[in-house]
């Protein structure tokens, strides 16, 4: 019997809410989506005490399921004004799982200024005042909550940005290490959470326990077979664990749509510098770690342990995406200057995507050169200390792109583009056009197919068959959003039947379900159609669902094309 | 034969396009938005070169038509997303009557960062290189243009805030003294001039001719006639030309919906310091001058000259709706201190309502307190100055409650609303809510049924009525906005039948048409239709259609009573 917890941030009251008993498995993006969609009014103000923000683990989370324990973290989003999941990997997913929580929905607005911690045990929860945490970044928030609580504690924290309520705040997750390293990035969650009064939840580990399978034994075999898929598939196995995310610098650049300068050109000169291969060098020869797991029971392993010159800790990874956006968008090719924005934005508890489009656009408005890196950081301090220059910024790229008259503006419903130039892969293109969530490369990620080969071959050039690519993959991605099970391990299911069959047998082994493959993908269409509809009540029409003029306009440099799916089949994608 | 001037900013050319031989008359908004629909992306961005600015007369414009002159400007608006018809006085619109000049359409982007001048003479019309106008205020704007090119002109100008494209910024129409006073100030028309690099239009006067009338001599006794209905009309004969529109701050005040910091209150406690009355006698008393026409040929003289202890000019007006903003919503009861903030927003070129409306969200955020009429003053000193302050608070009320996380936001389509609450004045909240411009009073004015007792009674705090009062209003109001006609002329019009039989009897005796009442609605349907299509288009839906939920949730206090016309009434005001 899994329990809500019903948070009212006005009563100031903690409420258990039994789920009814499950006849199927439900949780993640499931779990958040159903319930922003049914319970929040889609035209309210995100900031208002309609809002509801639901942190969810998936229902694989805490079983012991390889790579099995990511949270999602749902919400009426301020960046883009409709609904958003964003997953987050790190230990709080677990911790919920093995106390029996499938889900916390904060609600309402509290009347007072005061901040509040929820400190989620084993015999409950409960609401505790603490103002000492206030404007404190994530780092110093999470070492008192630790002297506070104990060290056998995971935190789901927000830094100043979300108490500032900047639209792109997020919420932060600790890691093996207890470090707030891990990020429910995208659409402003954490300005939900900084309007709700909530700096912090705190999971103290002590008396929660893995769930019982309904069959151990089968649930085991499954999960052992799900390791072996995993560390066979070259993605999982070799390339991630061995060169993280950011081995994709130098794949993507080469094929011409790394993004550079304000998505101006399609390969940056400096490259070399920021690759995952330099990344993996510097952090061994500085005695730093490389294969790192973001959460207990992640067997790729793709982070790393970012250190300094002298062997100090800065940050994690940082990752890919990161690396881009600080990196080759604003021009800037110094691993060590892009560390430093990662841990900043990672203290200030602001998406680093969001962050580096946005200095991006700063340095196309002229605010600082492109290349500048002390510049960036400089900005970047400014959005911490919530300047009036840092509110812009710290509101994300469309908003500094109006605050400074830019046009050229990488957003799509309000939320910025990721590290892929759509007008040289076309299948993230239509993602980033129709996806639910604004531009969002997880929610369908077509360079699979369109560049890296995994799943198949689709012409990144070509307009053709990009609509149907993306459909697959944003129905795919869904369902698995609500596993729990980090999106990586859909480089193998792509590639290998066996291992969607191997997640239903642990699915099924768990919770004595006979769920399939059919289920499977129409629970990926369910939410997505819960999701779409919200966004239709919310406002959005097809003119929300297309990239910025200047993508279907400007040929990209690298390819001198540009993004020509039309947009009558983009408005097929949802026709399923 | 009249013409259109279509000045293509990327070729640095303007084209004359001589006008088909118009069976119906057309002019000002019916013109702008026809040509906005037809011609422009509905999706673009509005700064982008696909976005045109549109400046037509209305058809009457020139003619001598009383209270005639008015100007429409027209493009995608960059604060709403939607199609803009902003209205302006002064002679411009008649300059350019008597020029032949039915339009200037200007397309496209400049190649340069120059700023130029278009110079428009009875000859024909140029593109003016003149860097040194760069970052000047409208005033000095205006005086060095008439250094340059004589006395004799009427100018279309933007200040520093359309040359930084920010969302609020104006655009300023010369009275009769030459003054830049009178603003097409709505929905940040002076960006998409600031984009365009275009920094005036400067009329040449000499040459012009008042376009001959098809039967002068009934035109001429239409006209007469006209003039004597509204003379005899209690406001448009006496209580406009002696108290202003400020006349309104008592009567509204008394009623109970004169919106009071942010919109928190409907009754303000230092109405009598700032009411139209005081402003007469202040005026009176220092020498100024009350009765002030704003163009040629106006009859009503609504305007006044507001000037300082010494008697030295100051600002026009300053007008009901611009005291409102800075005074009552702001808890500001000075109107040396408001009259002195006029001035900067019309050297700004910013729209008084927008930056009222965003000071009163700044001092809701705590920026400054509710009463601080210095604080406010140098709020409106940094968008002067183009920080980074002043380019939140000069992006407008929306965009200065996401960068600070204030949730009370009055807008509806990103436009602040005016100065009336539609909680106890229901008619024109559904205008607020409903129209394709944004919330704007001037779009379908219920407070003349609601309030004033003019055009009928429809008791204002009821739901029952308010959507077919508005829905003939908007009606109405779109057509009188193609004529020229000041909209005040609509007072005795809703009174007194004869009027538009006077209105349809100038237009048919000027052009030798034989349109009708029933021509006459049909036009205001029909632009209405067009414009509804292009918000359409750009992805407005129901949604959009809405007034911000705390209308709908908090109690007026002044009355108890929320905004609570049902949403599915609101949904049927363009069923015609």
């Amino acid at each position: 019997m899994r329990k809500l917890l019903r948070v009212n941030m006005g009563e100031l009251s903690v409420k258990e809410q039994v789920l009814p008993s499950e006849k199927e498995p439900t949780g993640g993006r499931h779990l958040t989506s159903s319930i922003v969609a049914s319970e929040v009014s889609a035209t309210c103000h995100p900031l208002s005490a309609h809002n509801k923000l639901v942190v969810a683990p998936g229902w694989l989370a805490g079983t012991g399921a390889p790579c099995g324990g990511r949270l999602s973290v749902g919400a009426k989003s301020p960046l883009t004004g409709g609904i958003k999941e964003s997953n987050v990997g790190g230990n709080a997913g677990i911790a919920l799982s093995r106390l029996g929580i499938a889900g916390i929905v904060v609600e309402g607005l509290p009347q007072d200024d005061n901040l509040r911690v929820l400190h989620v045990t084993a015999d409950g929860a409960e609401l505790v005042v603490d103002n000492e945490l206030k404007g404190l970044g994530n780092y110093d928030t999470t070492d008192r909550l630790r002297a506070e609580f104990g060290e056998d504690i995971s935190c789901i924290t927000i830094g100043p940005a979300g108490e500032m309520r900047l639209l792109g705040a997020n919420i932060a997750v600790t890691d093996e290490e207890g470090r707030p390293t891990r990020h429910a990035g995208r659409g402003g969650l954490g300005a939900v959470m900084g309007a709700k009064g909530l700096k912090a939840i705190v999971i103290e580990k002590e008396g929660g326990q893995r769930p019982e399978s309904v069959d151990r034994e089968a649930f085991n075999k499954a999960a052992r077979r799900f390791a072996e898929l995993l560390s066979e598939h070259v993605v999982t196995g070799t390339n991630l664990p061995t060169w993280g995310t950011n081995l994709l610098a130098k794949i993507i650049n080469d094929a011409g749509l790394y993004p550079t300068r304000n998505f101006q050109e399609g390969q940056f000169e400096l490259t070399d510098s920021i690759s995952g291969e330099t990344q993996r060098e510097t952090i061994i020869a500085r005695g730093g770690k490389v294969g790192h797991a973001c959460h207990q029971g992640c067997t790729i392993a793709c982070s790393r342990l970012w250190v300094d010159e002298n062997g100090e800790f800065v940050t994690k990874g940082p990752e890919y995406e990161t690396i881009w956006a600080h990196g080759a968008d604003c021009d800037i090719g110094d691993l060590d200057a892009i560390a430093r924005m990662d841990r900043l934005d990672d203290e200030i508890g602001i998406d680093t995507i969001e962050m580096g489009a946005t200095i991006a656009v700063a340095m196309e408005a002229g605010l600082i050169e492109f290349g500048d890196a002390e510049g960036a950081i400089r900005l970047l301090e400014e959005v911490r200390d919530g300047t009036p220059l840092g509110r812009i910024l710290g509101s994300g790229a469309k908003v500094t792109g109006q605050a400074f008259g830019v046009r050229r503006v990488p957003v799509v419903k309000g939320q910025a583009l990721p590290a892929y130039d759509p007008r040289a892969a076309k299948g993230i293109g239509v993602t980033y056009a129709t996806s639910t969530m604004g531009a969002d490369h997880t929610a369908g990620y077509a360079i699979a197919q369109n560049i890296l080969g995994v799943g198949g071959n689709v012409d990144p050039l070509k307009p053709d068959g990009q609509v149907e690519l993306s459909r697959a993959l944003q129905i795919a991605t869904t369902a698995l959003d609500g596993t729990g099970l980090c999106l990586f391990v859909a480089f193998c299911m792509l590639d290998v039947p066996e291992a969607l069959d191997t997640v239903l047998a642990m699915t099924n082994a768990h919770f004595g379900t006979n769920v399939d493959e059919d289920w499977y993908t129409e629970l990926g269409k369910e939410i997505l159609r819960q999701e779409r509809d919200f966004n239709t009540r919310a406002g959005f029409t097809a003119a929300d669902d297309r990239l910025p003029d200047f993508f279907e306009e400007e040929p990209l440099p690298s390819h001198g094309t540009v993004f020509d799916v039309p947009h009558d089949e983009l408005d097929t994608v949802f026709d399923f």
